[in-house]
């Protein structure tokens, strides 16, 4: 899971262990507990070095398991055998343990989270070493079984599978639903091994959904399970043995006991309060100037004390330069607005409840916890019983609104929501996160097919505001007004517009506000990203000749047709979709078109996302598909070449 | 879930308890045990007499869990309390029973799975004693938390759910998912009765996806469990007592052991074989008029020496008349054509897998099963861990085909295919029981979303072939050209064409085939149900005037617009949908023809499911949504008032 947090400014410089210092490292001559600390250590400093470069990443859970990592790596890993993160945002810790391996190109330390670099979560196609797409959580063990499987049929039997799994992540269904046939199976190839840091995403896991008893849970379903101490070899080693030892037939398990953000003191959760206000807070996010100094001094300096002890020399650290950052001056900020308006109307509508599945900071929800804790319902990170338990609460009265981020709120829970839907209730579902950026994620994070996801629900109305005030309209709207179901897709961004934001005072259903006048073109959209691209484009149309107007529609699916066409006044219409083209805003709108009753337009064009989306900079991948102002205008401009 | 099986023919007579039958059962001076067991006997009657009518309907699962129910309605629940089942497909013997009590109006016996009757699984809309709507399996428990959460924060609290599930429905992750908060936040007001009838569908939970230790599994959750024998309330009862004496702070589940098809010795699975090609012949489908007089004898007997034992008369059953029923001449099976094709294709083809979710009689999958046993994975009612394992397998160079009904395919597992078809792998998705027919089922196995669920998968093709030619021309275009994953769409009820269809050698990528020509309309769509129906329009409007063109067209998202708009020659394209009109093929048709670079037509107008579908015999529910021939034709013909 992933917030898009970048901290102000940047340290001036930023430091990194070389391939030779690494290789060193690598080959030191030490007992293998010594030589995969330091080596870990080692690494420590390279996550670090990504992350504040990239800007962003995921430092917590990269250190928590970066000793089983590199331990696995060091000494465990032989040919035929795979290893892959179930939970995918460790991506930092395994790419810098792959490039110290000279596995992955080291050039690649400048380029996590950049477009044709390192993306935020595993990706097979970009990074070969990867063995298979995560960062949706709780398909690990069944990729494992399919990896299995796969190697038994075609006569290549033999090769181990080992699965890193988050704790948080145990709350997915997925997860158990997964474990019944290895053992059926005897799937004895597989050993799973939990980085139980106890901390998912901002808070302690016994805060967000207590995970009882793992050992007797997971040893019910057939499973061996050991336990150790997951930042130290030397327990680490030996568990691993026992276990392969003790249950030669049979899949494993292995508790690693860790420390979310381990390895820097001040980045481990001594003193965080259980079931306080207090958030942990290096879950994602780049650390801050100060921080990263201090957190590399100090892995530093502890490095350098290993190696005085095996006789060698301290680490020498390379320097680089860390790249400048800007931040939008004014920026629409949808998450918050929708956030506080939604706890606002709680205090006039007392059905109204709010459930989240362990992102309440990313979704918005403090204010709501803060100010309704009674009716805050942390679900952890389980879409499925979340909205099933929604829809039971709409039924005996309540107003549920359920929250995650975009990619897994359509997805995940897909069949729930629809359940619900055909109970005749009202639910609303605010799914964050959604679009091309923040690009840093990667394709896992970026929701550009919930609108097609969630697009056939029957009754259900799909809102996406392009500013504060219109993210107050859309659950305004949603609670007061809505007959049915409503979907809030929210770019999670802060975002500059480049234009007033239109003030309308309620929504008219199927219509929006023209944000820019002219005669020539239509272009449409939903949210601040293609919007403000849109506005911009239009301004270097305009420069050429060509007048577009600009319309905000917030309606994904119900489109005024008649309306939109008069404003098209018989020229072409551009739908901008911060999503792919198959199930968007723009079929909505071609569809609205296409039906006798509105007056003919020239042609319906959909500029859309075209495939995966890529990672990277916010500017590099709207960029890549085409969708920042530049491309917009050379792709209106070329369907219009009479007029340019 | 559902098969579509209705045995041929039917009886002559059908005999029901009526009334004041029941209420001398419900009434009967006798201990409580002696007293359940005599209702529970009338009502398995009942739930005879109302599946024999509407031929079909699930008899195994009621006949196990009659027992339960009878106990829970006649002594446990109080005002205030819940009951439910989680399975759904049990519904018969939960009319069978408020039918009994007066609950549901006696007329309802003769309006099982008829239009504006007892849908085929619950509706809460149709169905005021329907407490939440299932036939999606695993949803229960989250359902049951949500309603005590919310009886809590409305401050009324106390009032208990109970839950019955089915035994293979554990197999889902959502069951495990639901359980943690269940037991963290003490909703002992749950109790949940796991109908452990031991057969899923049609072969022993033992051979699809064992359950292992069940008690011990959920004890590790957290919640108390107790068993006993569910078919016998002389054992239910004291069972249900002892956990709530036991457990008076924690959620509670009762193992209740019960036997498939209970209470007809034949259709009970004495002797049948582990692991054997033999199946469970009850699950689904009515019985044949010899195996209804068999059972009714049976049952009748029994409940005779019952009373006769408490001194009171044997039951006076009521007579009505066996409604006729008539099966197609010539009909289209597609999912045998399909199923047989694809065992004929992994001859040539060594990398092709099958994978099932415990429908293997259902998809077609038997002829896989019988000639490659060992490319054959039986993944139980997991359709998430199925996909996630398909995943794996194709990035491991297998080419795997996964199937289940379209309505759990395309939406159970959502996010588990859009992560495999990021990772630019290829595998065959083959949903059966698509559309709106079989009408009976109720909207829970309706698939009526599927285009739109899988519409925006970057990669994927979604094919819906109209004959048993055309599905064989699916499946070999699946497996031998196409470049990424394929949904192949297949209606499962055996159907009727009404004209020779098409037999072209091969696909073409977005064309069709013409299966009728006409100058002033065309009309277009996909499958037999809506093809077969477009035809016979066809015919009427041409007696009034009006030729229309009908397209048979198996692409449900990548459609020729350059093509279709030539064959319409400017004038409207009617897009016939067996799916909601968003993100329908309609859509489809309508995007490609608004861009600029197809000839202009004078309009498209959508043609679909408007609601949510209407539950009834097939020729019902395509009249109520105005998709059979009579309606398609009004509508086509209110579009072009001066033509007719």
């Amino acid at each position: 899971m992933e917030a898009s947090v970048t901290r102000a400014g940047g340290p001036a410089a930023l430091r990194f262990a070389g391939l030779p210092e690494l290789e060193r490292l690598r080959t030191l001559d030490a007992e293998p507990a010594e030589r995969a600390a330091a080596f870990a250590d080692a690494c420590r400093l390279n996550v670090l070095y990504m992350i504040a470069r990239a800007g962003s990443g995921h430092i917590g859970t990269s250190f928590s398991s970066i000793d089983v990592v590199s331990w696995l790596h060091l000494e465990v890993l032989r040919d035929g055998d795979r290893y892959f993160s179930s939970k995918g945002h460790d991506a930092p810790g395994l790419y810098a343990v792959l490039i110290a391996l000279g596995r992955l190109p080291f050039e690649k330390l400048d380029r996590l989270r950049r477009l044709g670099g390192l993306p935020g979560h595993p990706d097979v196609l970009s990074t070969p070493e990867v063995v298979t797409n995560t960062g949706s959580l709780g398909m690990g063990i069944s990729k494992a079984k399919g990896f299995v499987l796969a190697d038994r049929l075609s006569g290549r039997p033999g090769g181990r599978v080992f699965v890193l799994t988050g704790d948080g992540e145990l709350q997915e269904g997925q997860f158990w639903e997964s474990l019944a046939s290895a053992a059926n199976r005897s799937l004895h190839e597989i050993t799973v091994i939990v980085d139980h840091n106890k901390i998912q995403s901002d808070i302690w896991v016994t805060d967000v959904s207590d995970l009882g008893d793992l050992r007797a849970k997971v040893e019910a379903f057939g499973w061996a399970v050991g336990r150790c101490d997951g930042n130290d070899p030397r327990s680490l080693g030996p568990a691993l043995g026992e276990l392969e030892g003790r249950a030669a037939d049979r899949p494993k398990l292995l508790i690693a006991d860790t420390l979310k953000g381990a390895g820097v003191s001040f980045m481990e959760p001594h003193g965080l309060p259980p079931r306080g206000d207090e958030l942990y807070a290096y879950h994602s996010g780049a650390p801050s100037p100060e921080e990263y100094e201090r957190a590399v001094d100090e892995i530093e300096e502890r490095l350098a004390a290993r190696l005085e002890a095996l006789g060698q020399p301290p680490l020498r650290l390379e320097e680089a330069e860390a790249p400048a950052r800007s931040a939008p001056a004014s920026p629409q900020k949808l998450v918050p607005a929708y956030g506080e308006t939604l706890a606002d109307l709680a205090e006039a509508e007392p059905r109204l409840v709010a459930l989240d599945a362990d992102l309440m900071l990313d979704t918005g929800l403090i204010p709501f916890r803060t100010r309704h804790p009674e009716r805050f319902v942390e679900c952890g990170i389980a879409e499925q019983d979340m909205v099933s338990q929604a829809a039971a609460m709409a039924l005996a009265g309540l107003l549920p609104a359920v929250h995650s981020f975009g990619c897994f709120l359509s997805t995940r829970p897909n069949e729930q929501i629809y359940n619900q839907c055909t109970e005749g209730t009202k639910v609303i579902y605010a799914g964050s996160l959604v679009g091309l950026v923040p690009g840093g994620p990667g394709h896992s994070h970026q929701s550009v097919r919930d609108i097609s996801a969630l697009g056939a629900m029957p009754g259900m109305s799909l809102l996406e505001p392009a500013s504060e005030h219109e993210a107050r309209l859309c659950i305004e709207w949603a609670v007061r007004e809505a007959p049915g179901s409503v979907y809030i897709r929210l770019v999670s961004v802060p975002w500059e517009l480049g234009f007033e934001p239109p003030r309308a005072e309620r929504l008219v259903p199927g219509r929006g506000e023209v944000v820019r006048h002219g005669g020539d073109a239509v272009m449409v959209g939903a949210g601040p990203v293609v919007l403000s691209q849109a506005y911009a484009a239009a301004g270097r149309l305009a420069e050429r000749g060509l007048e577009c107007t600009v319309v905000a529609l917030p309606w994904l699916r119900d489109v005024d047709g008649p309306w939109l066409a008069e404003l098209a006044a018989g020229g072409p219409i551009f739908c901008l979709d911060n999503h792919y083209a198959a199930g968007g805003q723009g079929d909505a709108v071609a569809a609205a078109l296409a039906a006798h009753d509105s007056a003919p337009v020239a042609a319906v064009h959909r500029l859309a996302v075209d495939r995966v989306p890529e990672c990277g900079t916010n500017d590099e991948v709207l960029r890549a598909h085409g969708l920042d102002a530049e491309g917009i205008a050379a792709r209106v401009g070329a369907a219009m070449p009479s007029r340019v």
